[in-house]
Parts: structure tokens; C-alpha cells; sequence
């Protein structure tokens, strides 16, 4: 059986990464095959060594395209260290982030070009797509609150971007969606943090039955 | 009067480092302008933190993709923030290494292909090109054996390359020499140090009366 690519997306705040969490456990307890969870920036020693210089926020004399590289970078290290070989080897990747959010976040958040953005990932993707993606999706004004209760004590250089920043991100998602609907599923991540989980998990099962039991 | 952007490039063993040492105090005392000696990768602090990766030997699992992204990442950010504000400025650019290493390095010595190369230092460098660039040329037995003697006790992750790599990156060299002869001046760097120097010093001021008293 062929390895499987699932990548989880979302702007701040839609609960990405607390819904993989809860998410991964699940999963594993009926997946056929080895699940392995990763996130992007990082994942593997080299991708995380270039994930802190993005993050560092006394790094605020960082360009957004040396940041935009930075991210394709780490891309390139962790998909030929981590999701390959266990892709090759028949596993089920569950990634946080992957190319959609450079495109969202990097083209249109930071206004760089979602095509320049799509160029230098394709440079370092070599044309690995996921299979499935699920979108979490929230809309700014409800994701920035949450980011604020969230995470007053480790805001990170990112997480300082104002609302229309956070619009341009989630419009870009939404187009992805739109014109990439075989691989994208949506999924309203407003409703109750279970409602989320169990859509998502419910969305990667159905989706897939000869690799998850029911 | 408008900046200069002036680059040294060469393979390994070329002497371009000490070269340049050597070069920018003689070319400090006849400079009509500010010369500003600077180097890539690096140059600024997050460059910096970025060569680090980039050379840190403990690095082997490093893809040569991922390495061909840092390098352009670490030239972005030492562009906005050091070459362009002193071009501004007027100043006298003197830069070891920029694009036409990597073309060199990754594109031909990695094998990568120079059109990929060029396409992500495009992304980069969004046109900047040198005013005048000085190759110092040297064989690839030549160069190895410098490095051999030179670097005892400090080899990095990229000395420790072949002879065939390194033939691929001066013939790559080569090619750039030929097609931008009006850019790019060839200099014989078997010659002894002294007389590179001095090579190096008259291709300069001579092609640039107005910038340096004789």
C-alpha cells in the first residue's frame, strides 16, 4: 500500500495545531499503517535550526522575501529527511503546514506574489503535492481574538501582524479551496473545538477507508 | 555620484579572501568615496546565523536544495540590509562572492542545473547586478592543493568536495566569463600573490577613473 500525504491548514487562531493533537491520537488508534505527525517549519534538526532564526523576534530586521527562502528551505529539508521516506516506506504523513500556507501567508499576507511564492517552493517540492488537505478555516476577526487570549506570553515575530494582514491570508486560503477542490476540504473551524475534530477526523476516515478501520 | 557595486569571485584556492585583505586598504587610499568590504554569505546577523547552518559540518543530512535556498535567503537579507543602503549612499561596494557563485557552486558543481540556480537568486535579488565583477581564475588541481595546505585546521562542510565538483564549478565560471565580458573581467590567479593583487587593483581603478585618484 502507497504511502499517504494529509496536510492540516488554517490561518491564526483557526486551532490547527491543538486539533492535530487531539486529532493524531484518534487516527492512530484505527489507521492500518504508521501515522507519523510533523509540522512545518521544522520537524528534523536542520529545518528547526532555520525555523528559530524565522521566528526569533529580535530578528526584526528580517526581509519577507529572505523569510519567504527561509520557509522554502526548511520545506526542502524536512519533505526529503522525514515525509519521503516515510512516504516510500508506506506511512501516513500527518503535516502542520505545507506550500498552501507559504501562498497565504508569504504571497498574499506579505503581498510578495502568490506566483514568485509558488516558483521557489516548486524549486524545493520538485512537484510533491499532498493528497488530501484539510482547511481549517475561521474568520480573522474571531482568529485574532483567540491568538490574543491565547498566547500572551509567547507572541513570536509573527503572531505581531495586524488584522488586514490575517484577511489577505485567509482570501488566498479560500481561493486555494476553490480552485484545488479534490484536494482541499473546508472545514468550519468556528464551531466547538470537538464539532472540529471529529469533522476533520471524520473527513480524513471516509475519505480514505482502505487505510482507516471504521 | 552614484554607488559601485564591485564583486570578487573565483573556485576555491583562487585566494580571493586574502585577496581582498590585501586589496581593499590600497583601494581605500585612492577612493574618491566610502568603500564598504563585505562578504557572502554573511555580512549581518542574520546572514550570519544563516552561513552558520549552511557550513556547520555537523550538518551532512543538509539536501543541496536546501543549501541552494539558504545561500539566496542569506543574499536577500545582506542586499536590503548592507549592499543597497550603502549603493544609496554613493559608496564603493566591495563584495566576496554573489549570484554567479551560486550558479557556479549549486547550479554546476551540485549539479542542480543554472537555470534553477538563476531563477531563485532572481527571486532574491529582484535585478540588482554588479557593476563590475573581478574572477580570479585557477585550475582545479591548483586550487585544491591551496586548499590542502591553507585550511589544515579549519576544513567546513563544502572543502570537502572532489576534484570533479570543483572542475564543474570553474568551467561554469568560465561559461559566465564568456557570456558577460563586458561585466566580468578574468584574472590569472596562478600568478604569484602579489601580482594578483596588483592585477586585481589596475582592472579596478583603471575602469573607474572617476571614483579613484592615480
Amino acid at each position: 500500500m502507497k504511502g499517504l500525504f494529509i496536510t492540516i491548514e488554517g490561518p491564526d487562531g483557526a486551532g490547527k495545531t491543538s486539533v492535530l493533537s487531539e486529532l493524531y491520537p484518534r487516527l492512530d488508534l484505527v489507521a492500518e499503517q504508521t501515522i507519523v505527525k510533523t509540522r512545518e517549519p521544522g520537524g528534523i534538526p536542520i529545518a528547526e535550526k532555520i525555523r528559530q532564526i524565522i521566528l526569533d523576534p529580535n530578528n526584526d530586521e528580517m526581509d519577507e522575501r529572505t523569510e519567504a527562502l527561509l520557509y522554502a528551505a526548511a520545506r526542502r529539508q524536512h519533505l526529503i529527511e522525514k515525509v519521503l521516506p516515510a512516504l516510500e516506506s508506506g506511512q501516513i504523513v500527518l503535516c502542520d503546514r505545507f506550500v498552501d500556507s507559504s501562498l497565504a501567508y508569504q504571497g498574499a499576507g506579505r503581498r510578495i506574489g502568490v506566483e514568485a511564492i509558488a516558483s521557489i517552493n516548486e524549486f524545493a517540492i520538485e512537484g510533491t503535492v499532498p493528497d488530501f488537505t484539510v482547511y481549517l478555516d475561521v474568520d480573522s476577526d474571531t482568529g485574532l481574538r483567540r491568538i490574543q487570549n491565547n498566547r500572551k506570553h509567547q507572541i513570536d515575530r509573527l503572531d505581531s501582524e495586524g488584522l488586514e494582514f490575517h484577511q489577505r491570508v485567509r482570501h488566498e486560503y479560500l481561493k486555494l479551496v476553490e480552485a484545488n477542490p479534490e484536494r482541499i476540504t473546508k472545514i468550519d473551524a468556528r464551531m466547538s473545538f470537538e464539532d472540529v475534530v471529529e469533522a476533520t477526523f471524520q473527513a480524513i476516515v471516509q475519505r480514505y477507508p482502505e487505510y482507516f478501520r471504521n
